[in-house]
C-alpha cells in the first residue's frame, strides 16, 4: 500500500468515528453499577462487572466480532485481520471501577477502541493485523490487590497462580470470583497467543493538565515511578496545661515541622515532582495531651529513576535532621519503589502524528497514574492517548468529560490503531 | 493566742508529719485498682473507689473522726474544732483516677490532708476551726463529664440535680452509680453546712517546672485559662500521581502551614503560653489521595484572661490568612473558654511562709491543669500546694513523685492548715 494509501485510509478511519454512537455506548454503560449519584460501583468480577462485559460481547457479536475471556478473566473482542496469525494489534483499558468511581475511568478505553472497530467496519477499512479490544480483569484494585492485576498476569509480569489466590475482603478468592462470572456471563475461553504487535490505551487524563492548556490530546510518554514511605515521630505524651514548650517532644509539631521541611525540599520549579502525604495518624489524638506518636505516608512521583533515588536518600537525612532538632525520634520506612516506565517512541509519535493530522492540540506528558500500559510495555511497542477530564477530577462520581473530547480523542485513537494494524506482517 | 504561741504550734503540726506513715498510706491505696503495671485504673464511683473510700474511713474511725458522704458523692472526714459550729478549714483532692492514671494525681492530696490531722493529734494541737478533709467525685472527667464535677456540685457552679442525670459511656447515671456506692460503702449522710473558711488542696505538679527549677515546694497563685477551638479545613480530593502542585488544594499541607503558622503566633518568649493541637483528623486518609478535608483540635491556655482573648481573635485571623494564601476554606470553631482562676492572696501568702519556714525551695507559679480548687476558690479563699513529679509526667502509669517531696508537701500543708484553723473564728 503506497503512503498516500495509509494516509487516506487513516483518514477514513477517524471519519467513520461516530461522536454520538461513541457517546451512547457511555450512557448506557453507565446504567450498570450506577451509584445513583452519577457515579459507577462496579468492582472486579462482581455481577456488574459481568453485565458490562455481557453489553459490550452483545454489541461484540451484532458485529460479527468474537468475545473470549482468558484464565486471568481479561475480556478480549477480536476483529480478525487478513492475516489472522499475525499478531494483534491491542487496545483498551478497564470496565471495573473504584467504589465511588466515574463513568469514564477505564470504560473510555474500552468503548474508545471498540468504537475503532465499527469505524473500520463503516469505513470497508480491512487490516492484516487482527485488532483485538481488551477488558483488563481488576486494574482498579479496589476488590483485589494489587491493581493491574489482569494485565500483569497476561504479560507474566505476576504468575496467574498467584493472581487467581488473591482474595478479596470478604475472602472470596480470584479463581471464586471467576467461575462465579464464568457462569454468568459464559465467553469463550481465550487460547494463549503470540505477544501483540503494540498496544495503545486511550485514557481520561485523571489530573489537570490538559484542561488548563486547553490541550486535547496527551501524549503520554509513560508512567512516572513511584515512591513510597512510611514515617513514624515518636515524641512524649504530656498534659496540654502544664508542659512548657521547651520541655515538649510533641509529635505532632515535629511531623508539622517535618512535612514543612519536605515540601521544601520536593518543591520543583517545573512542577513535575509530586509530593504526598495522604494518611496520618496521631496518637493518643486527645484534645488536652500532647501527641506521643504519628504516622504519615509518603507518596513521591516523578518521570525520572535517578530523581526519585536521590530525593529518596534526601528524605531519610531530611526526617533524620528536622526530628533531630525537635528533640524526637522518627525513622523513614521504604514501603516501595516502583520504577518508571519509557514507552518506546513507536505508538507516541503515531499519537503525536494522528493529533496533528486531526488538527487537534496537544501536549506531550507522562502519566501521573498507573495503567495497565505499564505492564504491558514490557512486551511490545506500547502508548496512551489522554483526553482532559473536569477539573483534572477522577476515582470520584464527579468525574466528567465531554462527548467532544471522547470523540477527539476516538479520532485519534482509530488513527493510530490503523497505522498500526495495516503495517505489513 | 500570741503570735509566738501559734508560730510554735505551727512549728510542732509540721514536725508531727510522719515520712513513712504518709508514704505507707499511699502504697495502701496504691492497691485499689491497681493496674498491675504501677499505676491505677479507679474510675469514679465503681466499686474500687468504693474499697478507697472505705480504707480511709477505717482509718478516720480509729482516729475518732467522722467520715459522711454528700448528696454529690463527695466524702468528708471531719476533725472537730474547738467550736463546732465555726466553718471548717477544708483540704483534700481526689481519690478517682484516670483510666491508666498513677497513684499520686489526686491520692495525694487526700492522703495529705489526712496526715496533717493525724499530725495535729500527734501534736496535741486543738483548733477553733473544724478540719475537713475532702475526696471529691469525680474529678477526673474519665467516668461522667465533666471532671471536677463534686466540687461544682457542691459550691453550686452545677446544680446537684443536673449532675446526677450525667451518664457514663454504659448508661449509668451518677445517681445510680452512687446508689450502688452507698450500698456497699455506706457512710453518714452530709448535711448541708455553711461555706468552708477556707480551701487548701496539695497535689503533684503534673509539669516539669519545679523538677527543672529543682524546687520542692510550687506556691499556686490561681489556674490558668483554657479555650478550646475545633479547626476544619475544606480542601479537594485529588490523584496523588496526576495532580501538580499548582492545581492542588491540599487540606493536609494547608493544615500544616497552618499549625506551624499558629505555632509561630503562639511562642512567647517567657514560655507561658501553652498551645497544643492534640487531635487531628485526615480525610478521606488515603496514601495516595490528595487529603480533601482535615480537623484539627487547639488548645490554649495562660493565666491571663486578656492575652487569652487577644491571642483567640489573632487564631481566627491567622487561619483565615493562610487559608486564602493555600486557597482551601478554614473555619475556626469557639469550643469553650473558661476564664482563669486567679486565688485570693490569703492562702498562697500562708503556702509560700510556710515553704520559708520549712527552709524548703519554692516557685511562685499558676497550676497549668485545672482541679477543685477552681471551683472552692469562688465561694472561699483558696490555694494549693504543688510537689515536683518525675519528669513532669501525669495521667500515666509512669507518674511517680518521692516519699521525700511528699513528705515536704504535708509539712507545708500542715503548717497552712493549722495557721488558718487556729484563727479565731
Amino acid at each position: 500500500m503506497s503512503a498516500a494509501d495509509v494516509t487516506g485510509r487513516l483518514a477514513q478511519a477517524a471519519g467513520s468515528v461516530s461522536k454520538d454512537r461513541l457517546w451512547r455506548r457511555h450512557l448506557e454503560m453507565s446504567r450498570i453499577g450506577a451509584t445513583g449519584r452519577g457515579g459507577l460501583n462496579r468492582l472486579a468480577l462482581t455481577p456488574e462487572d459481568g453485565q458490562a462485559q455481557a453489553l459490550i460481547a452483545g454489541w461484540a457479536a451484532a458485529r460479527g466480532y468474537t468475545t473470549t475471556r482468558d484464565a486471568a478473566g481479561n475480556v478480549f473482542i477480536r476483529r480478525e485481520g487478513s492475516r489472522p496469525d499475525a499478531p494483534a494489534v491491542m487496545t483498551g483499558s478497564h470496565l471495573d471501577s473504584q467504589p465511588n468511581g466515574g463513568c469514564f475511568d477505564g470504560t473510555y478505553g474500552v468503548l474508545a477502541g471498540f468504537e475503532v472497530l465499527e469505524a473500520l467496519d463503516d469505513a470497508g477499512i480491512a487490516t492484516p493485523h487482527p485488532i483485538e479490544v481488551v477488558a483488563w480483569m481488576n486494574e482498579e484494585g479496589s476488590r483485589f490487590v494489587p491493581g493491574a492485576m489482569g494485565s500483569a498476569a497476561f504479560t507474566g509480569f505476576l504468575p496467574l497462580q498467584d493472581v487467581l489466590e488473591k482474595k478479596d475482603a470478604a475472602g472470596v478468592t480470584v479463581r471464586e470470583a471467576l467461575a462465579r462470572i464464568d457462569g454468568s456471563t459464559p465467553l469463550a475461553a481465550r487460547a494463549p497467543g503470540p505477544p501483540p504487535a503494540a498496544y495503545v490505551e486511550a485514557h481520561i487524563e485523571q489530573g489537570p493538565i490538559l484542561e488548563s492548556r486547553g490541550d486535547t490530546i496527551g501524549v503520554v510518554t509513560g508512567i512516572q515511578g513511584i515512591r513510597r514511605f512510611a514515617v513514624e515521630v515518636l515524641g512524649e505524651e504530656g498534659h496540654a496545661g502544664t508542659t512548657p514548650r521547651a520541655s515538649r517532644k510533641d509529635a505532632l509539631s515535629a511531623a508539622v515541622a517535618l512535612i514543612s521541611a519536605l515540601e521544601r525540599l520536593t518543591a520543583d520549579a517545573e512542577d513535575q515532582v509530586r509530593f504526598t502525604v495522604g494518611r496520618m495518624a496521631v496518637e493518643p489524638n486527645s484534645p488536652n495531651t500532647i501527641p506521643g506518636k504519628v504516622t504519615f505516608s509518603i507518596d513521591l512521583r516523578h518521570p525520572s529513576k535517578d530523581l526519585l533515588a536521590r530525593t529518596g536518600d534526601l528524605i531519610h537525612a531530611t526526617v533524620s535532621e528536622v526530628a533531630a532538632s525537635r528533640r524526637v525520634d522518627a525513622k523513614v520506612q521504604d514501603i516501595s519503589f516502583v520504577a518508571p516506565t519509557t514507552f518506546l517512541p513507536l505508538v507516541p509519535e503515531a499519537v503525536r502524528s494522528a493529533a496533528s493530522a486531526e488538527g487537534l492540540p496537544h501536549h506531550v506528558l507522562p502519566s501521573g497514574a498507573g495503567h495497565d500500559a505499564m505492564h504491558l510495555s514490557r512486551i511490545c511497542p506500547t502508548g496512551m492517548v489522554f483526553i482532559p477530564c473536569l477539573n483534572g477530577r477522577s476515582h470520584t462520581e464527579v468525574e466528567s468529560a465531554t462527548p467532544e473530547d471522547l470523540f477527539a480523542g476516538a479520532r485519534v485513537l482509530a488513527r493510530v490503531i490503523a497505522e498500526l494494524a495495516l503495517q505489513s506482517c
